[in-house]
């Protein structure tokens, strides 16, 4: 694996070397995962100025970490509390000779930002803006295959779930229950708040879960995801609890399931990200439904819940093949409830047979 | 309740306006929720150009949020995705005639400062610093009631896992049981990620739980805390595994609980931040070991898992009456494990009966 890494941060010195700075300090803690292949907390990474070199707090056997350090990476301990590793990078880039140095202004606050400029004054601070995050959009297989596991993990728990008793469980229990079976199936963890959502909540984006409890005739949504060595995935789907769903639930599923399928379908290399959206979008609006809607149709998943693309109406750029995205309309009615229908897919060619579906739970309107 | 809030915005208009800027943009969303009485993703809070205004995005239905604004304050929704409601907040100040607006520097990125710059440039952007952050350091009755209750759930969820069987289960089952308990009991959520750590890993600070299971002769230690209305306590245990602990464990417990007590003892108002750490630390140190102790000793809690203060060799200030504290010392033994015990405690005088104990779980040393 060490290459993998080794060859993503050659990518960005090219990056940064094209910019104008060859020296670069990634902050933003998925950027260092991405670049450094460990996830320990507040370290930051410099780039270009001599050898690349991750920069953190306290030592290994005080550290908690998610996967080793890239081994062709060299590890900087700062000791005990030992001031922000960032402040340490700019002061060794500055002493190494480094005339100019890009940060990521979208993640170092402005006292952050300043403390840089305080320790290296000579030292010219540029904007790497979201170059890591660029080079994050298009995944390799190995990434891929992360978030299948994350998938799978993800549609058993669903699964377990479906078999057990529901009515007369709060959403909060309901969302707990799925948490466990994410990890008992092998997840780090959860990769949001599981949202359970009964009722009049049904529908509802990132519905806090309450002390409802599931109701006969309640349509029920639930939005979860597991991580994977650091890869999140997502699926929503909505259910009806007892035998038969009322007309105007078959509706209202019905119109959702269209226009979520609208949506996948859409998704292939070249497309815009704001077609997909317009795809799954216009299916709702033509029913009626325009407002209130979300403001994107979905987003790509990976090392963070929500990273670049965005399917939305105003999203500038086009899908490539390798990209994992989410599709994820949805309708609420206040006060009576509504449907959401969320999944993980990647893009692929139509040669390779089109989207690649992650997330495989069923969108059947099961009554449970 | 609604009272409260204003008077708090009350005391921080009179900070600002004696820092020289009458308009204040809070963003950050503990300093929002402490100000407004509710916590909404990404609302921020305006001061002081007329009403106090809530800036946020979508209307009430379809945001999820945590308690209600304070009705006193006037909330302004941005439409759909609406953008960044801090740059709306500034646009605003500046067509209402503010000449200078304070924000917090130290939690705006500077892409975002920028941003506000560019559609304000008239406005002179000033910084807010740790204002809100100081006022929110003595708690009143009512939060401390608060942090109370979150002390009392997470005691219980404790007091059942100590119940149940161990050996042989791994530490991320407890870690989830115990948070599945917490919220059984009524907390809103787990305040951080719960640690359990056993045999080697015992006593690391923050450990991450593993599959490793529970042995017998192991050390346990957990730290868990629930969160209630937004506020987050935190207790920390050690236990053996098995009927009688080792010489060793006993020795090395006893230690840790002769420092946690000295840093307890240390606890009231006007007693400096550092010496509460050096009553802790010094009896550590004076046992050997110096080397790998935690930068601090405790900090603040409330709503933040940890905010000032910081009870740490440098930090300058000293305590106040209701002050909520955690005093948290631990040592670690690589390869061997170790221990750490941890409270929430409030600052009172002497003759209030001295610092108040949230945590009650006993600190003997049980065999479990």
């Amino acid at each position: 694996m060490s290459e993998v890494y080794a060859a993503r941060r050659a990518r960005l010195r090219e990056c940064c070397n094209a910019g104008g700075s060859a020296t670069a300090l990634v902050t933003r803690p998925a950027n260092v995962r991405y670049l450094a292949g460990t996830a320990i907390q507040d370290a930051v990474l410099l780039l270009g100025a001599g050898e690349d070199l991750l920069l953190c707090r306290g030592t290994p056997g005080e550290r908690s970490e998610d996967g080793r350090p890239d081994e062709a990476l060299r590890v900087h301990s700062l000791p005990g509390s030992g001031g922000d590793p960032a402040v340490a990078a700019a002061d060794l880039a500055a002493g190494r000779g480094a005339e100019s140095l890009a940060v990521e202004e979208h993640h170092l606050t402005v006292t952050r930002h300043r403390a840089l400029v305080s320790v290296a004054p000579l030292l010219r601070l540029t904007d790497l803006g979201g170059s890591v995050e660029q080079l994050r959009v298009v995944k390799d297989e190995e990434e891929i295959s992360c978030l299948r596991i994350a998938a799978e993990i993800t549609d058993q728990a669903l699964a377990e779930l479906l078999e057990s008793i529901l009515v007369g469980r709060t959403e909060r229990h309901l969302a707990l229950e799925l948490e466990r079976r994410l990890v008992d199936h092998g997840a780090d963890s959860a990769a949001f708040a599981t949202s359970v959502a009964t009722g009049p909540h049904a529908g509802r984006r990132g519905h806090r879960p309450t002390d409802r409890r599931v109701e006969e005739g309640d349509f029920l949504s639930v939005c979860l995801g597991a991580t994977y060595r650091g890869y999140r995935c997502e699926i929503g789907r909505t259910f009806v609890i007892g035998t038969s769903p009322a007309d105007w639930q078959i509706e209202l599923y019905d119109l959702v399931f269209a226009a979520q399928r609208a949506g996948r379908q859409a998704l292939a290399p070249g497309v815009a990200y704001r077609d997909v959206d317009r795809a799954a979008r216009h299916v709702l609006d033509s029913a009626g439904y325009a407002e209130g809607l979300a403001p994107r149709m979905g987003h790509g998943v990976g090392l963070e819940n929500i990273e670049d693309p965005q399917l939305a109406p105003a999203a500038m750029g086009k899908l490539d093949a390798c990209v994992p995205v989410t599709v994820e309309p949805g309708v609420h009615l206040p006060g009576r409830g509504g449907v959401r229908i969320d999944d993980t897919l990647v893009v692929r060619p139509e040669a390779d047979g089109g989207p690649e579906l992650l997330t495989i739970t069923t969108k059947e309107l099961l009554a449970l």
